[in-house]
């Protein structure tokens, strides 16, 4: 049974908002270590709350986002205890009950269903939407449209919903879904239920995708009921809704110390690889719109503005017979030249200088600086 | 007429100093604007004033050489106004009167004639050795060895002495000296008169100097008299004996104002381009020790302990899979991953990445922050 159907509580403060989606909530996925995007990103202050793309940090742009379509009240950021304090000062205007704390961090599944407990016992009709804080969408208008349509299609509970990237390249850095039977579904979105997923391809398949059609980029945006999501981790994922169950009980379930060895039992899993891919129920929509992850230092070539030497570079830098190169440092003046195809990076906590093709690896030195104790 | 022959003055406090060199002094040559090591040398912090072997700044490693054969009331400094605050930092325990300052930098011949005729006036039976202050000279022993006999040569008041060496490799970045007749002189060292001087040769040509033998680098180290090099400027740059002679007129020659606008008729040119190509009393003495000029960047490659793969690396820096780089941050730690052939040094005023075979153009960045107002 849904840990839903257990707790009592009714929601209260929520739905004195009136229209479409006085029950959506934004969940904001705040984790990960960002070790890719060293030196700014560090143990300490991981990659959503740096400044990748323009003034703001990744979880402020997150929350941008969300405020198109609800309140501040309505959006939450699920985080380990130790990046409160750097999430509040990213986001004074959120109210400190909206931060859900996770004890550690056990990937997304974990998260995502803390949230959605939380949200499922604020508000019974709640319908969550679950972001990244790490990706680039330029097209505002285009996400916001195509949320509202994933949240009219979730908030009849049938379904797992989740947006499918019309993919732009045959990229062999993403995950792809392939679609399956299309889907009839009021308000006559383009909706498909998924094939299959399909890991990170090889060039050739990816090429062999982009050309046969039907697949799209996996883009770990998902939009469910809270119930629904929970009614899928008991059938997919029972012993993570099992834990889930015993932290419902808990009264001040956000601040409670019990919560840590519930948590500490959790399998370390993807909400894509524990639920996603075994669910019958879940429903894809197609996304037009450009999107892209920023999982590295090499991906900013393609998410902000190259010159016409091809380089990225942010700072007052100077950049002589330089190509390729991502230049960053917002203090102390770099000066490159006669150089191609590097990623150059500084910061207070160190200075970064990397071939282009490496910088997924930029995680082994964030590794080894953290581990050496300076940062 | 020489200088020496009308002023009168008689040195004081020099006599006292029994020996074989108690009428040797040492003229450093503290010039130059270092643009070549941005950003570590500056327009305010020129290369002689930097630490770039070891903990030593060059000037206080030239002084060291110098201590081994005289005090430190014989070492003289020759150095622009605007350097002289750095400099007495550097070496707070020579004599404020050894400062020899220059109203502006005109290249060698100027600076090393102002110094001969201050120290002709301090002791008429003046010695001096000139150094430039980026030499790598780490044989002590056979460096201060050649420089007592070259003083002994020199002493004799007939001829200019310059060091020739040995050529370990076919460099094309050193001017070379092609050894003429032999000479024997008591006591007995080897000694060549100069057949001609030699701009920086291509690859072919010094590979043809190498197997021929015969010539020699040109270290820019002079051993003369003061009188003797005035004398060689009377005959061949006698502008700037002129300009000496008023200076030499002068009472407190170091400090007076009056001095800039004599400078300033100075033509810019080097002592080996305005006398040395020109003299007929030249004589060189061969080196067999190692000796490197510290030019660029990339010359630390041949002067510091490369490690394993061929770098260079100071600070705690974190260097993976590169090769032949010059890695240098005192500071904050540079992180490399999948590079070679670069430059990479971080100091306070800039961070500079560039490639090895442009370590000469450095120069332009230095001059392009310079103007910017950024140092």
């Amino acid at each position: 049974m849904a840990i839903g159907a257990k707790t009592g509580k009714t929601g209260k403060g929520t739905r004195k908002r009136a229209g479409a989606f006085r029950d959506t909530y934004f969940v904001i996925m705040a984790g990960g270590k960002g070790e890719r995007f060293w030196p700014l990103s560090t143990d300490r202050i991981p990659k959503p709350f740096v400044s990748l793309m323009g003034r703001k940090t990744l979880i402020e742009l997150t929350v941008d986002r969300a405020r198109k379509i609800v309140p501040l009240t309505h959006i939450f950021v699920v985080l380990v205890r130790e990046h409160l304090a750097i999430a509040k000062k990213c986001l004074p205007g959120l109210p400190r009950s909206n931060f859900i704390i996770q004890p550690f961090d056990r990937d997304t599944a974990p998260c995502v269903g803390l949230a959605a407990m939380v949200l499922h016992q604020l508000n019974h009709d709640a319908v969550m939407v679950v972001l990244p804080s790490d990706h680039y969408l330029p097209d505002e208008a285009g996400f916001t449209g195509l949320i509202k349509e994933t949240v009219k299609a979730a908030r009849r509970g049938e379904h797992l919903v989740t947006i499918g990237i019309t993919p732009g390249r045959p990229e062999t850095g993403y995950g792809y879904i392939k679609a399956g039977k299309k889907i009839s579904l009021p308000p006559e979105a383009d909706c498909y239920e998924v094939a299959r997923y399909v890991e990170k391809p090889n060039l050739a398949t990816a090429r062999r995708y982009v050309r046969q059609g039907g697949y799209y980029w996996n883009a770990g945006i998902f939009v469910w009921r809270a119930d629904a999501l929970l009614e899928g981790l008991r059938l997919h994922m029972p012993a993570l809704h099992d834990g889930l169950e015993k932290l419902g009980k808990v009264r001040s379930l956000r601040q409670k110390a019990g919560a840590d060895a519930v948590f500490a039992g959790f399998e370390k899993v993807s909400i894509d690889y524990g639920l996603m891919e075994k669910a019958k129920n879940v429903l894809m929509m197609p996304a037009a719109f450009v999107w892209e992850d920023v999982g590295t230092w090499t991906s900013l070539l393609r998410v902000l503005c190259a010159d016409e030497s091809g380089n990225v570079v942010r700072g007052k830098n100077l950049v002589l017979d330089t190509t390729g190169c991502v230049i960053i440092s917002d203090k102390t003046p770099v000066a490159t030249l006669g150089v191609s195809g590097l990623v150059i990076v500084a910061g207070k906590n160190g200075i970064l200088v990397c071939d282009a093709s490496k910088a997924q690896e930029v995680r082994q030195i964030a590794r080894i600086i953290s581990k050496r104790g300076d940062r």
